[in-house]
């Protein structure tokens, strides 16, 4: 990126190196999954790392990236396989400015049980309550696919699936989930790993209460209003652990 | 806090600091969850930190409350929306002199599931013997609360809920725990934490031989004379994971 | 110990200092826990720590003890409560050197399990064939105990118990497993842990194909003759924790 | 190994090493496993550590090997006791250049249950999809053995029971896996244990929707085709855990 990029947009890509180092940190992504952010000043635009783990990514590698997943910088680098997850979300819901897509290992057991469904069990979770959507992906790329989201006809048959929840999960796969900021999205890929693990748990200990409809809303809103603190808290973590390693 | 604070608060505020940093050290809070003590010479009083991180919390972040929630010393720093759990329990139980809010990973489970009671199971968690009761908010705030408890009426609700009991259960949410002193709080979060991953593990290998009313009493009373040796094992591991923080 | 210790003692206390960190590092203890060892000179003798979190020990904790749990050095030191356990399984079993008693995690579920008993799985735990009898200590101490072996006359009922096994379930407790030598005891305190955890899983997938009484014991045989391989890798990966520690 | 050995034998010894870092680092191997690699010029010989903990392998540890599991080199070192593993597969299939055998802690559970069977759940493991036979040692040794592969005779009998599939699990013991080229025998090991986890998890929510073969394959070859990404965050991760240990 040796353009000369405005300060929001500086700031927005620092933004975008802590959070994949933090969803590495929380351990929402290993070397696989992906955080995107939608450009500040072009809506048809969205910024994401080169193909790179998340851990590994800094300001160098985050790429501009047209809705359509076309990389307007890469100058070769290699790119994710899946980055039509990204553009189809963002052509499609306006309100939305950040993405991220992971394996999260709570959320994958999920994706794979004909018998339960992920909903809103605690009170960090509740921007699970506009439902939970499962993209079967056999619907549109039959018996035989390798299970990516690797074009865009792909990108808007879950983008269609996702519809105006936050979150889809990906059969066989992982999940994606949305935000109408970057710190938000990486809030609720944190806290969709917490929820399927706290509901996991109390399966096994027999019937569930869930939240209601009204108090996932109200535990959106509330909850969602406070999150400066688990990022500044992540990041700090983040850069420790980082430190840690720039040191040796 | 700038003024002069008399010696035996000063070695209060410094436990709690530490009482926050070992909460998250050993995993009973993250971003979020707090710890009070009850103020040494002013029964009317409370010390808890600021809003804040508990792994973040120093002795500046510490303030003090009245029983009503309100900080006497906060000079606009931002608050715990949740801070009246800690000014209602104190107000009702004199014999309490520390409470932890918490939404530790294996208690939750047990606040959402309609069929399975925590109860003590082991040696280390005689506390729960005096019952778990279950705070279900919405049989006070209806049915589109955001669960917290973000106001006085709230909080004397958890209170009565709470009892007389050293724990207590919200539902969608997490627990509160209290004690006699801040070391023993500290102590009865991690085992209420040890205790329910416990007793979530055997209910998978079937029935359950619990501990009868009679040893927890006896548990409790043998096992919490011990709690110096945990606290300074404690303190030593979270001490040692801040020093490598500040040392890079 | 101001006493002049032969060199053969001296490097059993070293040895015991590293069984102490080991045990730590591999999550079998954590502030409570204890690891003795016979006096190498003395069979009515037997080295331990005094009362500290097995972290926290270096050689100076190190004492001697009678059989009867009477500490021969203490100055005053505090001692730990269940004493008695290990000097119990000495006096009546001749064959054993070494002693652990923990409180491991997936262990413990099994000590309050009325349905499910630890059994050898895997080729790692082959000493747990002799059978693991559970001490109810409800038939000694009554329906309101505190649950601790805390006096010689408990000390023996639980050496009954154990009889010809190398490892007892203490309900509500822990556990305790003896060796013929101490890097052996270490071994078997993780490998219960390690086959408790096991089998767990396996019970949630269905029923278990446990190993044979004869399969057990040419395991036992086979394993416990590479016991120097764990050692050397434990004692280094407690060492470098240890290092970071004295770092900071 | 003083003999002068080429580059591509130094390189491959170099990714040997780091291969048995990673492993331990991705909690694949502890004290035990071993993984080993075909000799790039000699298909009759491998290269593999003598008897050591994966983490303590260096360059100078790793031995060449006969397929009949005869060290060339050993010059008196310590063997691994199952190096007839790694031999065997090599004979009877020329397609295979890398075998990790290990006791991950998620695979073990499948190698005893008699009601579960490990299968591919999700895009990463789609190498299970050629099938996960069960090598139940007892049909060739007995009710009484140690359950290791210890000798040729074992070694050819689990290489048959492997047959053409890529992954083979012993009961009570462990697994083997097997790859074209080292980095994806590591690949297949770290997400043999990731399929394990996640199958298990979702066997506890209900039933589960596994991958059709199709899927399996077309998943295979799309993932495996990423495999320097997983290979470079890992030994990123690994080097960065042992500098930490060489700078203490």
């Amino acid at each position: 990126m040796k353009e000369v990029l405005k300060p929001e947009v500086l700031a927005l890509i620092e933004d975008l190196v802590n959070a994949n180092h933090i969803l590495y940190h929380q351990q929402v992504v290993d070397a696989f999954g992906h955080v995107s952010v939608r450009h500040p000043f072009r809506a048809d635009r969205f910024l994401m790392a080169r193909n790179l783990a998340p851990i590994q990514v800094e300001s160098d590698d985050i790429l501009e990236f047209d809705l359509d997943g076309t990389a307007v910088n890469a100058q070769g680098r290699r790119l994710y396989l899946e980055r039509f997850i990204h553009g189809s979300i963002y052509r499609q819901r306006p309100d939305v400015n950040a993405v991220v897509h992971s394996h999260s290992p709570s959320v994958v057991p999920f994706t794979i049980s004909r018998s339960s469904k992920l909903r809103p069990v605690c009170h960090m979770s509740g921007f699970l309550g506009a439902g939970v959507p499962l993209f079967e992906i056999r619907k549109f790329s039959g018996n035989a696919s390798d299970l990516l989201v690797s074009n865009d006809e792909l990108g808007r048959a879950l983008a269609n699936t996702l519809g105006t929840s936050d979150a889809v999960l990906m059969r066989g796969h992982g999940s994606t989930v949305v935000a109408p900021s970057l710190k938000l999205a990486v809030y609720r890929a944190v806290y969709a790993e917490v929820n399927a693990k706290i509901q996991s748990q109390a399966q096994a200990l027999g019937d569930i209460e869930y939240l209601t409809n009204e108090e996932a809303k109200a535990c959106m809103v509330n909850t969602e209003g406070q999150v400066e603190r688990p990022w500044e808290f992540w990041k700090a973590a983040a850069r420790k652990s980082n430190s840690e390693s720039a040191a040796t």
